[in-house]
C-alpha cells in the first residue's frame, strides 16, 4: 500500500464517546419528550462521535461528484450513449443537474471530478481534472484497470477530498456519473458480499427485462475471467471497479481519517464504501447512508455494510442526489441538537418521574 | 353548516389534470433517465395539480401550529402535566421548540394559535387568539364540547389559513401541541377507521404498558358514553375531539379552498384530517402525508386517508416538525422541475429508443 493511502487509513481513529455521551445527555434534557425526534436525534449523537465535539456543526457543506467511463459499455450493458457522461459532466458545470439543484437547495458546492472520463473535456476552472484515464478497459475480457491505476484512483479521492477539507468542510457527500457504472458496482456488490451476480443487478437507468439478463451474463463472465478475490479490495476495484468508483473512496477515506462525516449517495457510492471499508474496518462508524436506492442490490450492499437509510424515495439517479437529502436531515438533526432550548432555560415542566 | 364553513368546503376543486400533464411531460425531458428522481417526481405533479400550474412553486412557507388542552388529562392518560401545553407555547413564541429550529432551517414562518389552552395566556404580537373555550371538557364524562365550539374551532382555522394566503404563501404545514391530544386523536381515529381502540391508541409522549392499557380503557369509555357516529364528523370533533385538532381541519380545508398544499405532521394533524375529510371527500388530494409517526395508529389512519408517508424516522414530536422536513422535499421537488435542464438545453443525448 502506497505512503499517502496507508497513512490515511491508520489516521481513521474510533468515534468519540465522550462527545457522544455529551451530545446524548443534552438530547434528554431539550424541550420535548426523549427520544421524540427518533432518528435525527440519533443522528446528531453520530455526527458528535465522527466530528469530536459534542455540539457538531453541518454549515460548511459539499457533494463531491466523480465521473468516469467504463470500457463494459462495449458489450451493451446499458441503453445510454457513453458521451452522455462527458455531456452530464458540462451540465453539472452548467448548473443544470439535478445534483446542482439541490445542492444549491441545501447549500452544499458541488465539486465536479473527472476521474476518468473516455473524452478529454473542456478546461474549466470549476473542474478537477484527475483522470487516470480515458475510461476502463472493458471487464468482460480482463481487467478494468491496473493495479496502479486502482492505487491512483483512490488517492486521488483523498487529495480531493484533503483539499475541500482544508477549505472548510463540516460533511460531505458523495456523488457519481459514468455511463456503466451500475456494471461495475454490481459486480464489486456480487464479490464483496457473495451474493449471486442477478441478485444485486438492476435496471440502471432503465433496462428492459432481456437486457437485464444479458447485464447479468456480462458481470458473470467479468467476474469469471478476473476472479477477484474479496479479501483483496484494491484487487476488485482493479479488476472490475472503475475510476469513480476508486475516487469516492478515497474520498470517504480521506473524509474519515480527519473527523468529517461522509454522507454516501446509492448503488455506486456504496459500491466504493464496499471496498473503502474493507481497506479501512474503521471507516464504517463515519459514514451516513442516504437513501435507499431503487437500484437492485443497493439493500443487500447497505446490509453488508450495516447501514441504515434515512429516506427511502426510489431514487436511482445517482451524481449524489439523494446525498444532499441526507446532509439536509444532518443540518436538522446537529441544528435541533444546537439550537433547541432546554427545559430549564425554557422554564418548561419535566413529565412525571413515575412513569415511562 | 354555518356559512364560512359551507362555502370552503364547496370551494375545494379537483386537481388541475392540465397543470398535471405538462408536469409530467416536463420530468421526462429533464436531464435525467425517467422516473429516476422517484417520489420526488410524482410529489411535484402532485403540486402542480394542487396549485394549478405547470411549474409549481415552493417559496412562501407556513407552519400552523395550534395549541389546546384536553379535559381529559383529569383521567390521568399520560405523564406531562397540563401547563405544559401554555410553556411550549410561550417557547413557541421564544424560538426554543423544535418547529422553531426546522422552520429557520426550512425558511417556513411559523404561526402559532391559541386554539383553547387552559390557560390566559400573556398577549404576544406573535401569538394569535383564537381561543374557544379553556381546554375541553372530559370526554370520559361526556361531550368534549358543545356543537357550536366544533364549527367555531374549524372556522377559526380556516381564518388563520385566509389571512396567512392573503400574506403570501405556496405550502402549508400543520403542528399542533396539547397535553392529552393523543387521546383524543386516538378516539377520533378509532370512530373514523372503525378500528378498535388498542389498536390506534400508543404511548404518546412515553406511557409504560400499565397506562397505556388505562388510556384505551378511558378511550373506550368516552366512546361508549358519547357514542358520536362517524357519518357526522363535526359531531364526532365535538364529542371526543379537541379546539386544536378543529383548527387544524379548518387549515386544511381552508388552505385547499385556495389551490395551497398542505402538509400533514403526524398522528394529530392525521385526526385532524380524517375529520376535514370526512367533511370534504376532494381535500385528500391537497394533503401530503408528511412522515410516518412512531405513534401507534397512525399507519392505520394514513391508509384510510389513501396517503403515502414521504418521511419514517421514527419521530413522535408533533409541533409541525415532520411537516416542516415534509415542506423541504416539496420545495425539493417544485425546484427539481422548475430548474433542472431539460436534454435539448444541455446538448444532452437521450437513452437509445430501443429500450425501456
Amino acid at each position: 500500500m502506497s505512503t499517502l493511502l496507508r497513512s490515511t487509513v491508520e489516521s481513521i481513529k474510533p468515534l468519540d464517546e465522550e462527545a457522544m455521551a455529551q451530545a446524548r445527555a443534552r438530547q434528554d434534557q431539550l424541550t420535548k419528550p426523549p427520544g421524540s425526534l427518533g432518528r435525527l436525534e440519533e443522528l446528531s449523537i453520530k455526527l458528535a462521535g465522527i466530528q469530536g465535539r459534542a455540539l457538531p456543526e453541518v454549515k460548511d457543506k459539499a457533494v463531491v461528484v466523480m465521473a468516469g467511463d467504463h470500457g463494459v459499455v462495449a458489450e451493451k450493458v446499458g441503453n445510454w450513449p457513453q458521451e452522455v457522461t462527458a455531456q452530464m459532466v458540462y451540465n453539472f458545470l452548467e448548473g443544470g443537474a439535478g445534483i446542482n439543484v439541490l445542492g444549491r437547495q441545501v447549500g452544499a458546492r458541488i465539486v465536479v471530478v473527472d476521474m476518468g472520463v473516455a473524452a478529454e473535456l473542456k478546461p474549466d476552472p470549476q473542474l478537477l481534472s484527475k483522470k487516470v484515464g480515458l475510461g476502463t478497459r472493458n471487464m468482460a475480457l480482463g481487467p478494468a484497470m491496473t493495479a496502479e491505476q486502482a492505487v491512483m484512483a483512490v488517492e486521488s479521492g483523498i487529495e480531493v477530498v484533503n483539499a475541500e477539507i482544508d477549505k472548510g468542510l463540516d460533511i460531505v457527500g458523495t456523488g457519481d456519473m459514468g455511463i456503466g457504472n451500475t456494471t461495475a458496482s454490481s459486480a464489486i456488490c456480487a464479490v464483496m458480499t457473495g451474493r449471486p451476480v442477478a441478485e444485486v443487478t438492476g435496471r440502471g437507468a432503465g433496462l428492459s427485462d432481456e437486457r437485464l439478463a444479458h447485464k447479468v451474463k456480462v458481470i458473470e463472465r467479468a467476474l469469471e475471467i478476473n476472479h477477484p478475490d474479496p479479501g483483496q479490495p484494491l484487487e476488485v476495484l482493479a479488476k472490475v471497479g472503475g475510476f469513480e468508483i476508486g475516487g469516492l473512496a478515497g474520498v470517504m477515506l480521506g473524509a474519515a481519517a480527519r473527523r468529517i462525516p461522509v454522507v454516501i449517495d446509492g448503488f455506486i457510492s456504496g459500491a466504493a464504501a464496499l471496498i473503502a471499508t474493507a481497506l479501512a474496518p474503521g471507516l464504517k462508524d463515519y459514514l451516513i447512508a442516504a437513501h435507499l436506492s431503487a437500484e437492485a442490490g443497493h439493500r443487500v450492499l447497505l446490509k453488508h455494510l450495516g447501514l441504515r437509510p434515512l429516506l427511502e424515495l426510489e431514487m436511482r439517479l445517482g451524481e449524489g442526489t439523494g446525498a444532499a437529502l441526507g446532509i439536509f436531515l444532518a443540518e436538522s438533526a446537529a441544528r435541533i441538537l444546537a439550537e433547541m432550548a432546554t427545559f430549564a432555560e425554557a422554564g418548561v415542566s419535566e413529565k412525571d418521574g413515575a412513569d415511562g
